[in-house]
């Protein structure tokens, strides 16, 4: 840290978008440069699994998550979400967080010096171990995020994630901290955030309790590497149109075997490079 | 439609969520069995680039993209969106929009009749044609959402996105409106609230006007089929991490082919998929 004086730390709870925080104002923090004072006055709940989001827009958070299911574990402390405001870590007056880059071209880059600041503020009290507690950069350069990703980060004890704006981070920040780049998908966001909240519901989903219902995270898409299979629901008939008749049968086998059929067909349709490693994970399996 | 007397709708303007929208409440509507009415109390401005979202979370719009380029553009008048609420649609006093699966299973279906009714009221008004006005259903069964995909919805009059909860929707909705169904990932969500802002994201920064600098669009990830290149600013040292030297030297060629190497490694260290589609690419066009 440093010893440089800097604007109080703005409190993410009192924005009117933290509405599912403010039953629990303990566990929204935001930027603070005393990191002793900021676990003094805002404990967390030990062992929750805990969410440290970096963003210039913290009255962004936690938004969709603050609604349905991954809103009502955040309320009862299933999860803690942390936004931490990056503006205050700026620089200066204006607390500029970006320059121009290094070599020249358009945008502006995000400052490795502010950014250091602020995931040290994030990564104080929390284990160093990256295995344990990864800090993630949400960027197209990434891997893409999926299922097992989901998986590995709801094992972890948290997750720091930065969001990037403009056109992109200083890439020493980076190298420093180890951090994990993630993307969405192939293509370009105005900035991390989103892509913040995506990788949050994915894993917040996947932590006990979080589900209603245990089984449903068995027959989703992916379990099995398939796509999932149609469903149908009342009214029998809509439009002309009927639910296809093995599924009122009431027979489990056939209609299982209904399903499993459905799901390998658009699998095979739609994403010829999954059904590809699964065939080779199936031909894999069968001769060991 | 159907005359059956439903609850008043929601107006989403007055959620404290919604703050982008309020300085222009008439972009802000919701969900009404009178598109007549609807058409007549919120005119949109003609010929904006429309994103209407039917969702059980009107209230989580418009979230992320209330800030920064795509909400000043929303402010602006650059784009309009309109929150369309699934709950006055659903049936009987409860507004149920979701049933149990037929054939049995975990989870709750969204009913085909109830998200029909909410489509007409969506399309009421604007182009049949679906290759004008799309219609998504935000599914890990989906296409992946790339950069040209965004294009293409950008070079729309707008979309019509529909967020599924639970164990998904009555496939015979997706059949009886050609609905497109686009994936962010494999991975699974609780909603497919996050994956529209995340569609919306994307596309609405590619609208004229959007982004200040026209530039950034054009150097970023994929325009060229590769990752972006790393980017370093001031200062010039930090943590004992010093600017790659060519970066300073103000030689304008070597600073772009140093890049354009460090986008070639990137993208054949961490995406060979990517970098063997371009190669044939390449191979095609040098072979013409």
């Amino acid at each position: 840290m440093t010893s440089k004086p800097r604007a109080p730390s703005t409190d993410a709870s009192a924005s009117p978008k933290s509405r599912a925080m403010k039953s629990h104002g303990k566990i929204a923090v935001s930027a603070s440069l005393k990191p002793r004072e900021l676990m003094t006055d805002t404990p967390r709940y030990a062992g929750v699994w805990t969410a440290k989001v970096i963003t210039l827009f913290p009255g962004a958070f936690p938004g969709v998550l603050g609604e349905s299911l991954t809103g009502r574990a955040l309320n009862e402390g299933l999860w803690a979400l942390e936004p931490i405001d990056l503006r205050p870590f700026g620089e200066g007056k204006h607390r500029n967080v970006d320059d121009t880059p290094a070599g020249g071209g358009a945008g502006m880059v995000l400052r490795a010096d502010v950014l250091g600041n602020a995931i040290d503020t994030a990564q104080s009290g929390v284990s160093s171990d990256r295995a344990k507690w990864p800090i993630l950069y949400m960027s197209p350069r990434g891997k893409p995020l999926d299922q097992a990703m989901a998986h590995r980060f709801a094992a972890c004890d948290g997750l720091t994630i930065l969001c990037g704006r403009f056109e992109g981070v200083d890439e020493r920040v980076l190298e420093e901290y180890e951090v994990e780049e993630v993307s969405l998908g192939d293509f370009v966001l105005t900035g991390g955030e989103i892509a913040a909240q995506a990788v949050l519901d994915a894993t917040v989903r996947l932590l006990p309790g979080v589900l209603g219902n245990e089984a449903s995270t068995e027959e989703e898409s992916f379990s099995a590497g398939l796509l999932e299979h149609p469903q149908y629901t009342r009214p029998a008939e809509w439009r002309g149109r009927t639910i296809p008749e093995v599924l009122t049968s009431g027979h489990h086998g056939k209609i299982a075997a209904w399903r499993r059929e459905a799901s390998e067909q658009l699998t095979r349709e739609r994403r010829p490079d999954l059904w590809e490693s699964l065939r080779r994970k199936r031909d894999k399996d069968g001769a060991e």
